[in-house]
C-alpha cells in the first residue's frame, strides 16, 4: 500500500480530489479566450471569498511574493511605516519594508497574544503630521496560532490617511474578514491555504485609496508590479504567464468554498479550533495561547517538561502518517502546531489525536491512553444535538 | 467526446502522462527530510541539464520571476549594463534593466535576425575602463523564432569583468547550452517550456564570479533574493514555500529527460525544426528567419497577402483543436508562431501542418491540399533511412 499521509499543517493544506483531477489534466493556453473566462471567473470568485469590489489580482508565487507586491507597489524609500507584529509573519513584513529602505516602527507585542488595538491607536492618534503612509498587519498569525483582531486594529486607524495593509494569507476563508466592510486597503491571501491548492498562487487585493498611493510611488518592481497586472486585467490575462493549472484548480475550490458557503466554513474552522484545544488539554498539555486570541486556522501547543518537540513531530510523521509542524522564528523548539484549516473534515482531526496520544506514550508522557480522543467524540455528539 | 486540445506555442507545453499524474496526487509538506531530498534530486538534475557545477535555485514564478531576479541580484542603480535586444524578450532585458535604474545601453537588431557578436565585441573593445558590469543576452528569442549563437556573444565579451546573464527560458534542454564550458555567468530558464511542465516555476544559475557581483550590490529584493536561497539551499530547502507539487512534476520529468538524453533531445528538435520549416514552406508561405538562425523550439511564419493572422490561429483552435500563437509585440499581427518544443512528437507535427493546410483552405489561400503533410512524410520516410 503506498503512503497514505494527511497534512494538519497550516499549509500546504490537503487537496480536495475534484481539485486534484483538474490539476492532473493537460495542458492549456494561457492566451486564448477561454482562459480569459477563467481569469475572469476566480477573480470574481475571490472577490466574493474577500468580500470586495477593489481590484484584485492573482499572481504566480507563493505568498511572500504577494507580500512584496504589498510593499514595493505602495513605499518609496524613507516613508514612515508602522508594522504590529508579534511572530514570525509580523517580522517578515518588517523585513521586507526595512529591505525596501522604509523608516519602520515595529509595535511589537508577545508572541502568543494578540496584537494591541490600543497601542496602535495611541501611536495614530500621536501622529499628528501624519507622517505614516501605510499600516502593515497580520490576520491569522500562522507561527504563534493567534488571530488578530483586524476590526479593532481597523477602527483604531480612525480616519488617518495611511493605507492599511492585511498579511490573510493563512486567515483568508477561514475566519471572517469583510474586506470592504472593514475598510482594508490591501489585503494578501495564498493558494495553499483554506483554498485548498498546493502552493503557487498568491491574491492581493487593492482600493482606490492604495490605488492613489501606488500612483506615486517609485520603488523599483517588475514582477510583481500591480500597475502592469490592472492593465493585464483589463482583458483578464496577466502580464506574465501564470501557473494556469493551479488557477484552473482554483476555479473548482472556489466552487466548493461556494457550496459550502463562507459562513458555514467560519463555524467550521471555529468548531475544529474549539475541538483541537479541548482534546490537547484533555491529554494534560497546554496551549500557547486563550481561547480568545487563538486561531481557527491552527493551534499551538507548548512544549511540556520533556517533551522534545523535534522528535514529536518525527514520530507523528514517520510512524503515524500525520504531519503537522513545529515552532519557527523563536518559537522553534518550544511549541508545535497543528493546523486544521481548509480540505480537514473531523475524521482527520480524530486521526491526528490519536496519533497524538500514540506518539506522547512512546515519549513517555503521563496520560489515560483515548482520554484525546474521547473528548473529540464527546464534542461530536454534543454538537449533533 | 472531451477536448483533445493539442498545445503547439511556445510554452506552455504539452505536459507527459507521467508527470499529470504525479500533480494529481495529494499534497505533501515541504519542510520534511523526504521533500528535502527531492529538491536536492531535482537541483541536481538541473544542474545535469545546465551542464553546470554552479550553484541553482528553484523559484517559485514564472521565469520573468528568474529574470528579475537577474536583475535585482546583480545591479546597483546607475550601473552600466549592455542588452543585446532583438526581440520582445530582449525588450524584456531593457524594461527590466531600466526599471532598476541601470545605466541601460541597448545594441538592436532586426528582430528575426541574429544578435550580432561583432558588434557586442566592438563596443567591448571600446570599454577600456571596464565600466559596463553586466551583459544581458537571449538564447532562444521566442518572440521571433530565432537562436541567438550565445557561445559567439560569449565569446565576443574575451575576459572582460561584466558578467554574462543568459535568458534560456524556451532554450534550455531544446538547444545547446553548456554553462560551464561557455562560461555563463547567470542562466534563467523556466518549467513550462522543454521540462514539460505547467507554469509556476524558474530555474536560475549563479557562477562564482556572478556571486561575487551580488556581494556589492545593495539594489532591495526580497522574495527573488538569491543569498536568501543559497542560504535555505544548504539543507536543500527554499526560504518561501516553493510550488511543491510542480517541484514533485519536475522530478519526474527530468528523469523523462534523461531517459531520453540530451543530445536526442537537440537532434529531436533540430529535426522538428526542419520538418516545419520545409512543409510551411511547401505551402508557399515564408518563413520569418532564415536557417541558420531559426530556432528548434518555435517557428515563426510571415503573414502573407491576404492571411489573417489573428483569424488563423482562431480556426486553428476552435475547429482543429491545434493551439498556435501569433506574434508578440511589433511582430503582432505580422507573423504566427508554432511551438514544437518539449513533450511534442511526429503525430503532433502531423496534425499540426494538416490543421494548418484546412485552414489556409478555408481562408483563401492557394496551394495543393496535402502537399505540407506530404513534404513531413518525406522527411520522416528519409529520416528512418
Amino acid at each position: 500500500m503506498g503512503e497514505k499521509q494527511i497534512l494538519m499543517i497550516p499549509g500546504p493544506t490537503n487537496i480536495p480530489p475534484r481539485v486534484l483531477q483538474i490539476l492532473g489534466e493537460p495542458a492549456v493556453g494561457h492566451r486564448t479566450p477561454g482562459f480569459s473566462k477563467v481569469v475572469k471567473d476566480v477573480t470574481e470568485g475571490l472577490q466574493r471569498v474577500y468580500q470586495t469590489k477593489n481590484d484584485l489580482f492573482i499572481l504566480t508565487s507563493s505568498g511572500t511574493g504577494a507580500m512584496e507586491a504589498a510593499v514595493a507597489n505602495f513605499v518609496n524609500a524613507g516613508d514612515k511605516v508602522l508594522v504590529m507584529e508579534n511572530g514570525n509573519f509580523g517580522e517578515r513584513w518588517v523585513k521586507l519594508t526595512t529591505r525596501y529602505g522604509a523608516n519602520v516602527e515595529v509595535i511589537s507585542g508577545p508572541w502568543g497574544e494578540q496584537a494591541n488595538p490600543q497601542a496602535l491607536r495611541e501611536r495614530i492618534e500621536k501622529d499628528v503630521h501624519k507622517e505614516i503612509k501605510a499600516v502593515y498587519v497580520t490576520h491569522n498569525e500562522t507561527s504563534t496560532g493567534v488571530r488578530n483582531d483586524i476590526k479593532a486594529l481597523r477602527d483604531a486607524m480612525g480616519d488617518h490617511p495611511a493605507i492599511f495593509i492585511v498579511d490573510a494569507i493563512s486567515g483568508m476563508a477561514v475566519s471572517p474578514l469583510p474586506v470592504d466592510e472593514w475598510k482594508l486597503d490591501v489585503v494578501v491571501s495564498g493558494s495553499q491555504k483554506a483554498f485548498m491548492l498546493p502552493p503557487g498562487l498568491a491574491f492581493i487585493s487593492v482600493s482606490p485609496k492604495a490605488w492613489a498611493v501606488c500612483e506615486q510611488v517609485t520603488t523599483p518592481s517588475f514582477y510583481f508590479n500591480l500597475k502592469a497586472a490592472r492593465k493585464s486585467y483589463e482583458k483578464f490575462t496577466t502580464p506574465y504567464t501564470p501557473a494556469a493549472s493551479l488557477i484552473l484548480g482554483l476555479q473548482e475550490s472556489l466552487k466548493i468554498i461556494e457550496e459550502e458557503g463562507l459562513e458555514n466554513i467560519y463555524r467550521r474552522h471555529d468548531f475544529y479550533k474549539k475541538v483541537v484545544r479541548t482534546a490537547v488539554k484533555a491529554l494534560g498539555l497546554e496551549l500557547l495561547t486563550n481561547d480568545e486570541a487563538a486561531s481557527s486556522a491552527v493551534t499551538a501547543i507548548k512544549k511540556s517538561a520533556n517533551l522534545d518537540v523535534q522528535q514529536l513531530t518525527k514520530i507523528m510523521r514517520d510512524k503515524h502518517n500525520v504531519v503537522i509542524a513545529g515552532g519557527q522564528g523563536k518559537l522553534k523548539g518550544e511549541i508545535f502546531r497543528i493546523g486544521h484549516l481548509g480540505y480537514v473534515d473531523v475524521n482527520d482531526i480524530i486521526v491526528t489525536i490519536a496519533a497524538l496520544e500514540r506518539t506522547l506514550k512512546e515519549l513517555g508522557w503521563e496520560f489515560t491512553l483515548g482520554q484525546g480522543v474521547a473528548t473529540v467524540q464527546e464534542l461530536l455528539v454534543e454538537g449533533e444535538r
